[in-house]
This record gives structure tokens, sequence and C-alpha cells, in this order.
């Protein structure tokens, strides 16, 4: 295939033109298309269908016999179940003492230390709603949406930093963090990364944990929401940060969370935080004016279900055997389609949820709409970066879980000829 | 009996002799008693065990075979689960779509609205935290210790006002409230009130629905903890704030708030919001930054074994019959024991969680104090009123769901001499 750039203006149009003609086609088959949504598909569901049975009237009247533990079903327990506490501990790669087991949504949790922070402040130090100017976070790009969004919602500036195939920009993020004290936190998704399915080099970690930040309220909000989702065994190995921290004497750095949502049920999973213990027992301090606990019959399912890492592992093979060959599908029709053109790159991830696509300059908003016109939702373009603003206009993220392998074909085909005729366009321009 | 304020010096020094010996007596049989813990005995929980049973991986697969509704294990539903909205609703004495079916705990939700206003504001009002003063709640007392302890948290005034037989009083609620907009808020537990056991009157009602707020933010936080927890059918009834408020052209005046933790399990129930669709307009706005939904598998554990109020109210009624017989118990032994000494006065709530003692001022602290050393924890003198500061020292909240009958007998008895020993201390004073 010749490079799009090498064609003359005359080869450009009449390519477009066929482009055109294949696009009218594609319209008129009145398709639902939909790869904008990073959700879990139903086959993936039914793999927890049994996590359902675990705690019936019957097993749990035979857990509250035995009796030595404080009744499951009433009040109390603000850190979560013991067993629930080791199991989140076991796929965070940290103790069970650092642990507080949440309820069903990790977002909620990285919201309420936000907010905390917003109101109450870290570490003793003032209250973000209480300062003169406003707090920053770094934020590496492309990066998850709703990151950006509830930073946004409490009128923290967000300053991107780019994200390279080892993680964040580092040079950046020391200048910022080491500098500037109003650089209070930066959002990392260490595995797996939303949308590029990155994970952070162990140089990268441990350039995170060596950082002097010049606020000490500064901490890493380190979202591993991909922690054991991997295709393969063995999959990326992520450098343990609070191991790390502690090395380079910096204990009370990260926040790290996870949930089980894309492990069991995307609703109805748990979630928890794990931090060092000063960090803990401020958050238990606004804990236990916020709730008297958690659902720890939810908690239970979970524990007996999944039981040790061993049983996530298996349990995620059977994850990795439905959504591998998803992306596989739409890597190999983007392979097909587009290579040689030289009109874009794409991510090839090892798990996660997401591939993150790359086009010309000035194409991502055509190509979204192109797609929606013909059927197919593609997540907003611009959507990856804070405010919504990618300034580029060349990123989009593609979610292929949740469709059919069948209508994965048709979706990627869409999306490549959508490419090609934005890149086109863009070209003749 | 003679009342101990006609005792003369010798004889209330008598009195008080021959009761210090039989406190010695109590204190010898090393009992361990608690009346503090406002939450269901495991007889209460074991009334919901079935609840486990309704969603088990068959009739979930059942549900889903229907498939007209969204997955129900995935993501999404942030407002809560048709049935479920509906079955809260009637708990609640409004419509479906004014409710918002959250997690497992309503103090969580009241959390979230009182920092919502903080950092975000209400109605377009400037959020608490940019006020140059601090914002004020009104609180009724005796009241509910984990409302107040979450407003100190967010650094408002919290003012006191006396509840009478019919609820706050009024004279002072609408001083406040339609003279200084720095008032924002005002606790209710509108039926059996927290710990008295007060139901507001129709007539209190109407005059908070008629309220002419000097802030725009100002609203009533209605906490509707014990909406259906009558010992006796029918209830109290508690005529419908959003009616009132509706008719009082104040239809933003309210937030509602319930839960099922004292109807099924106390830490695995669901909670719910209400207010006036622009407030639930504004709330939506929150809670899609802060979660992709919630627990709706539990939420339908809910609906399906509750199913509608006459559900609720026939499950309830079961509840009563193991309750209502505890609160006769401690009732039977205050009257025989405290009758005719003129040194306390007891509510005698139909339905909730709790009985208020008034005693002597300057004897609760005392009082407590003499029970925890014989064996026996009550709640702590003061919890009942903001900061601790109950001024004059006499109130107590008894709260008799958790221990057994037979031990409610002892608790009981071994307060009637705790306040018998510490009004005759005082009175010798």
């Amino acid at each position: 295939m010749k490079a799009f750039k090498e064609l003359s203006k005359v080869e450009a149009q009449e390519q477009l033109a066929m482009l055109m003609e294949e696009y009218g086609q594609f319209k008129a088959k009145e398709l639902k298309l939909n790869m904008s949504r990073g959700k879990p598909a139903p086959e993936q569901l039914d793999l927890s269908m049994s996590l359902l049975d675990t705690v019936s009237s019957e097993t749990t009247a035979e857990i509250l016999k035995e009796g030595t533990a404080d009744d499951l079903r009433n009040y109390g327990g603000l850190v979560g179940l013991p067993e629930t506490r080791k199991l989140m501990a076991e796929i965070m790669d940290v103790d069970a003492d650092d642990v507080i087991v949440c309820g069903n949504s990790s977002l909620n949790v990285m919201y309420d230390m936000v907010s905390q922070a917003f109101s109450h402040g870290v570490a003793g130090q003032t209250a973000w709603a209480k300062l003169g100017e406003p707090v920053k976070f770094l934020c590496p790009v492309p990066g998850y949406d709703r990151h950006f969004a509830l930073t946004e919602y409490f009128g923290i500036e967000m300053i991107p930093v780019p994200l390279t195939a080892d993680g964040p920009d580092m040079n950046i993020v020391e200048d910022y963090v080491n500098a500037d004290a109003s650089v209070k936190g930066i959002w990392c998704v260490p595995k797996y990364s939303n949308p590029t399915g990155t994970t952070y080099s162990d140089d990268v970690i441990r350039r995170f944990a060596a950082l002097s930040p010049a606020a000490k309220d500064f901490r890493i909000y380190w979202d591993n929401a991909y922690a054991v989702h991997d295709f393969e065994q063995p999959g990326e190995s992520l450098l343990n940060l609070k191991a790390a921290c502690s090395e380079a004497d910096n204990e009370n750095l990260w926040y790290m969370f996870a949930s089980t949502s894309k492990i069991t049920f995307a609703g109805s999973g748990i979630s928890a935080l794990a931090s060092s213990p000063d960090n803990l027992a401020e958050i238990r301090g606004r804990l236990s004016l916020q709730t008297i606990g958690p659902d720890k019959l939810n908690q239970l399912r979970h524990a007996l279900f999944l039981r040790d890492l061993d049983g996530v592992r298996a349990h995620m093979q059977k994850h990795a055997d439905i959504v591998a060959p998803k992306f596989e599908t739409v890597l190999r029709v983007l392979d097909k389609g587009l290579n040689g053109l030289d009109i874009g790159e794409w991510t090839q991830p090892k798990g996660g949820y997401f591939i993150s696509f790359i086009g010309l300059p000035n194409t991502a908003k055509r190509v979204v709409s192109l797609a929606k016109d013909a059927g197919m939702m593609l997540t907003g373009a611009g959507a990856t970066y804070p405010y919504g603003n990618d300034a580029e206009d060349s990123n989009i993220r593609l979610a292929p879980t949740y469709p059919l392998i069948e209508e994965l074909e048709d979706a990627s085909k869409l999306f490549v000829l959508c490419v090609k005729i934005a890149s086109l366009e863009t070209l003749l321009k």
C-alpha cells in the first residue's frame, strides 16, 4: 500500500470517492454498532453467576452458627471484612492492614478522597477549598475521562502530561511536583492504562516513589483498575509502589484503588482503598462520620467466590478467553486496513479494556462523526483529555469488550473506513 | 413512694446507703450489659434471611432471559432500579420519580448532601466552603448523634432547638430560618424521633412547609429513619412533607432520607433519597461524577423480598413482635422503680429504636459512669446534643432492641438503681 501522504491530489480524490461509495454501502446496512463502552460483555458477567449462590440463607446460617465473628448482617466493620481485606490486598499487592474495603464503586472511593482533601485537607495541610489559588493535578494523557470529570468538578486545574510507552513523562512530572506546591496529585492507571494499555516501567515507578513534592499534601492517586486483567499469564509485571515508596522514605505518598467491577459484576462488585497507616488513620476519621460500615455480605460473597489470588487468576483467565479474541479481531482489521498508509498508530495491549488510536491531526472528531452517521458509537473525540481537549484532535479510544465478535468485525472495518476518509479529507485540505 | 426531694437529709443519707449496698451486690454479679446500641437484634436479622435467596444464579438467569431490562449485573442505572424506586417511594410516601435509590447507608447519603453543599452549594447559591461566615444548622434536641457529628465535621455551627411533644419548637425554628440567611438546614427525624420517639404533629409539619427561609439554599433534612417502624398498626401518622411543601409553594424545601437498615439487614440494606425535580437534577449532576451506578442486585433483592408497602408492613409486624416486648420490659421496670420519686421522666414510644430519659440536672454523666462500673454500657451522656453538650446533664438514651429480654430486666433495674443513687447524691450536695 502506498502511504496516503504520497498520493497525488488526483489519486487522493479518486481514493476518497471510492471510499465514500463504500461508506454509503455501510450506511445502507443500518448497522447498530458500539465501540464506546468500557464494560464487560454479558458472557463475562455470566462467569460470576455462582457468586450469587455463595451467600444464601443456608450458608449464612452456618457461618452464624460458627459464631466467632461479628454478625455480618448487622452494622459495623468500618474497614471491611477481614477475609475480604486479605483478598483485595493480594490483588493490590499490599498487606491486609493497608486495605479498607468499600462499596461497589472505586470511582466513588476516589471521589471521596478528592472531596475530603477539598473540604478538610490532607495530612493536616490546609483544605483545598480554603486555599487562595486553585489546586493542580497532573493528568497523564490520553487518560481516563471519569478521573478528569471529577477533578474538574472540584475546580482543580488539570495539567496534561504525555504518557510514553513506559508511563508518564517523568521529567515533566518531577519538574511540576518537586517545584510547584499547588500540584497536589497525579492520576495514574499504572497497569494496562486506560486507554493506551500501557504498563508503567519499574524505572518510572521508582521515580514516582522518589519524588520530593513541594506540597506536603501531594499524593499519587494510583488507580490500579486492571491489576489482574491480563490476556495471558504471566501478565505485565508492575513494580510495587508501596514498597518503592517505603524504600525511598516516602511512605505516605500513595493512595491505591482497585475494584472487582471488571472481575465479578460491574455494578455489584466491591472496591478497595489502600494506603499507609498515617493516611488510613486520616481516612478512617472521615469514614467513621460517613457510614456505619460497608455491605459485608457482598464482601463475603466475593471472599467465598474468589477465595485468593490463585482463584482470581483462574477466574481472570476465563475473562481473557472471552476478551482477548475481541482485541485480536479489532487489531487484525486495523492491521489489514491501515498498515502502510501512515495515517495512524494504535496500541497493542496485553490486558485491560481499551485500544488507543492516534490518527493524523484534526481527524478524530471527523472519524467519530462519520462513524456515528453510519450507525456506530465511538467514545467522543477528546474524552481522553482533560476538559475534553485533545489539542491535536487525533486520539480515539476503542472499547472492544462489549460487542460480539461479529459486530467487532464490522465495527473495525467501519472504523478503518472512517479513518481513511477523514485522513484523505485532511490531507486534501 | 415519697418523692426524693421531700426526704430529709438523714432519710436521704439512709436511702443512699441502702442503694449503695444494693449497687455493690449488682457489681458483684459481674454482669455484661449493654443498652447503648441502636441496632437490630440477631432475631430481627433472622427475619430477612430469605432475602438472601431471592437473587440466586437461577433467579437471575430467569430475569435475564426475560431480557427487557438492562443487564442488572452491569454498570449503570444511576438513580436505581425502577421496582426498587417504587418500593422506597411507597415507604417514603412520595412518587417513584422523586426517589434515587443508593447504597447500604443513608448516613452516607446525608453526608454526601452536606458535602455537596459545602463544596458546590445548593440551588446555584455560593458553596458553603466559600462563604465568609460559618453556616448554621438547627438541631432539635435531644437528637441523633451521627447527624451532629457529621455536621460538626464540616464546621457547621449547630444551634439546639428544643423538641416538644409535637416536634421541634416551631417558634424558634421560624425565628431562625426566616431571619438568618446563614441558617441552611435543620435535621429532623420526624417519626419516632431518635431518641425521644416523638412523631411530629400535622401542625408542626405544615409550619415547616410554610417557612420563608432567609437563605435560598435552606433545606429541611428529613431523615425518616423509622417510617414503618411501628409497634402496632396503625402506627402514628406522619403528614406528607412533600405535599405540604407543594401546597405552600415551597416545592424545593425538602430532602428526604430513608433506608432498610432496620427493615432487612443493618449492614446490607439499601438507602434512598427523595426530593423535588429541581433538587434531584442537581444531585444527579454530582452522582454522575461520583459513581457509575448503585448495586442493582442488592436493590433487586429488596424489591423481590419486600415487594410493596403491604409486604413491608407485614414484615415490620414481625419486627414489632420482637421489639415491642423489649420496650415494655424497660418501661415496666422504670415505672415500678421510679414512679412517684420525681427524679425523672421518660418517653413511651409507639415505634422506633429508643427511649429518652430525662433525670434531674447534673445526674446523667454520673448515671452512665455508675452503670459502667457495674458492667453496663449506656450511650454516653450528652451524645444526644450537638458537641456532646447537654447543658443540663440530664438526658440519657436507652436502646432496648439489641439485648435479650432477660438482660433488659437486669439492665433496667440497674439503670433505675443508678438513677436513684445519682439523684440522691445530687440532692444531698
